[in-house]
């Protein structure tokens, strides 16, 4: 059932705390009037004749046929052989760019304040290749793949990100002084990125060197972009400074205009079920997806009211330091958004 | 010229202000009478016949002979062809572990208080295995190499290292969950060695939930051991959160009994022979080094004064936020250290 002006998105509810976050985020959806009809798959790896483990076919069919969705944590089951479900969603989706805005939240006390940066992260290759080798007894090669399509690719999805979102400046992160090929090739194509868009200001920086200078002072920083496995600590290293991630929203943007958005936090299997989940990482990942599909209005408004919430500091979920249920910050955060109008 | 009852000391001064600092410790130590004699070495790269750079035969020889080396920062030549200084001398001398402990310093301010960690990186293998190809044009891959005599020989080391420095745990940082045969390895032999060493607490974790953890708590953790690239990364990280490289020790501990302790900053050539420059990190890896030769009490006395000295803010030097050249930074830490007998 279509509904005019409206907008069908996959939700993948997720595994452990998933359901009741997408719920929240539901409910907020619809108290903010958002033209969004969801459209509910789940999501649990299945083996295809062969023994290779894909998505089940109807979950890929809604994500192909909607192009964007909104998923919660899944789990991976314990099975030899079993990918990791995140792995397995990026491969099936190609999806390449893997993109966190981290922003300092009012109220929420961390080390830092005024943090506003975005990691970029290629998200196909490089030491993800899964490609190792035993040489000899005791002595093992993992293959870090560099190609020239997919550093391209990422490099001008950033500068892309960048001029879209009003950003200044893009840094290539690297270490190119001693994966001089690999971490050279990516680098290039960042450059050559960089020639094309003079408009955005173009840094290259030393991983090592941006560690270091992030937690001296990450207001410093602007987008970064960057290759698989750097990206894959700096995400979680930016996401330490704003408060975790529960507060750290994620999109996945992939070939063909399929994106997905997501939390990256686990699936919490100890608190699952009890009204306890803080539903604010998926909440911002869904507030992300507005933006992705040029609802800002919506956008703005949602995110208003849970930053809102979040500085009043009278309902908060336990994790945020306050002892309210998932269902009464879900509330709060409605009754705002309602009340702006 | 020995003198009976002092150990002599390769000291190589390095580079630009790698003079001046070095001049800091020796008057430091001669303060304290530290029964150290030193045997200056230049080390700037030479080619052999056949074009390989090598460390020149004199410094070589004094580092055999002696075993142990302080070392100032060193510049690497901008020449085709030309290793890094720093990897030159790993190889040179087998320098398998990076030490770097990541103690808070009173009185110097940052985001953290009660950090006292200990990043050891295995320093020969990995991601700095130097092979890489193209495999056809426009895809290149990088070779990180994992053995399992490296592995073995840097776990065993940290256990070791965390007993001798009475230290409670060891963590084991890794990707072995995307990196399963290379990482795996590395991990396999960590466990192996915990085994071993049941007096020390064990834990492993994945380097990406280390960067999240290591910037909301630091003080969560005690010992780490890392593949060479994690070790890079979090080693600068941890010292960006006591201070940055002005101020933090390190040691690389190699076969045969060699080790060269050094300051990881760069050679400040803006200003260097300006008496201006911080001699902190070169002071306190000397002061891990005469650690490292069991010269515990010559150790405490240097390190209080340095401490004590940053601490009263009276004598600072620019980059510690005071306005004080180096030699009078210098000449009051000598005044506490002579104080304090
Ligand atoms: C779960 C794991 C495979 C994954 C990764 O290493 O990429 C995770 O850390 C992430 O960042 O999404
Ligand atoms: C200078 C560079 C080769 C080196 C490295 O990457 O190991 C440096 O960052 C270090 O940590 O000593």
């Amino acid at each position: 059932t279509f509904i005019r002006g409206m907008q069908t998105v996959t939700l993948i509810p997720g595994d452990g705390i998933g359901p009741e976050i997408s719920t929240a985020v539901m409910k907020i959806f619809e108290a903010a009037k958002a033209p969004i009809q969801w459209e509910e798959r789940n999501v649990t790896a299945i083996q295809a004749p062969g023994g290779k483990w894909i998505i089940p076919p109807d979950a890929k069919e809604s994500m192909n046929r909607n192009k964007i969705g909104l998923k919660g944590p899944l789990k991976t089951p314990i099975a030899a052989g079993h990918p990791s479900m995140n792995l397995l969603l990026r491969k099936t989706f190609d999806l390449y760019a893997n993109v966190r805005p981290c922003v300092s939240i009012e109220g929420y006390k961390t080390p830092y304040t005024n943090v506003d940066l975005v990691t970029i992260r290629e998200n196909t290759e490089g030491e993800y290749s899964g490609i190792e080798h035993v040489i000899v007894d005791g002595v093992v090669q993992s293959i870090k793949l560099i190609t020239e399509q997919a550093s391209q690719r990422i490099a001008e999805y950033a500068f892309e990100y960048a001029r879209n979102n009003k950003r200044a400046s893009v840094t290539a992160v690297h270490k190119a002084n001693i994966m001089r090929m690999s971490d050279g090739l990516f680098l290039r194509k960042c450059r050559e990125a960089a020639e094309k868009n003079k408009d955005v200001k173009f840094t290259e920086m030393y991983l090592d060197t941006v560690c270091l200078n992030m937690v001296q002072d990450p207001t410093q920083f602007d987008v970064l972009v960057m290759p698989n496995l750097y990206g894959d600590i700096l995400s979680d290293l930016c996401a330490g400074l704003i408060g975790g991630l529960g507060v750290t929203p994620s999109g996945n943007i992939g070939a063909n205009g399929v994106a997905i958005f997501e939390s990256v936090h686990g699936t919490a299997p100890d608190i699952a079920g009890k009204d306890m989940a803080n539903p604010t990482a998926l909440l911002l990942s869904a507030v992300m997806m507005l933006r992705h599909m040029g609802l800002h209005g919506h956008a703005k408004k949602i995110e208003t009211a849970c930053f809102d919430v979040i500085r009043d500091k009278k309902v908060l979920t336990k994790d945020l330091g306050g002892n309210s249920k998932c269902s009464e910050f879900t509330q709060e955060i409605c009754q705002r958004v309602q009340d702006s109008k």
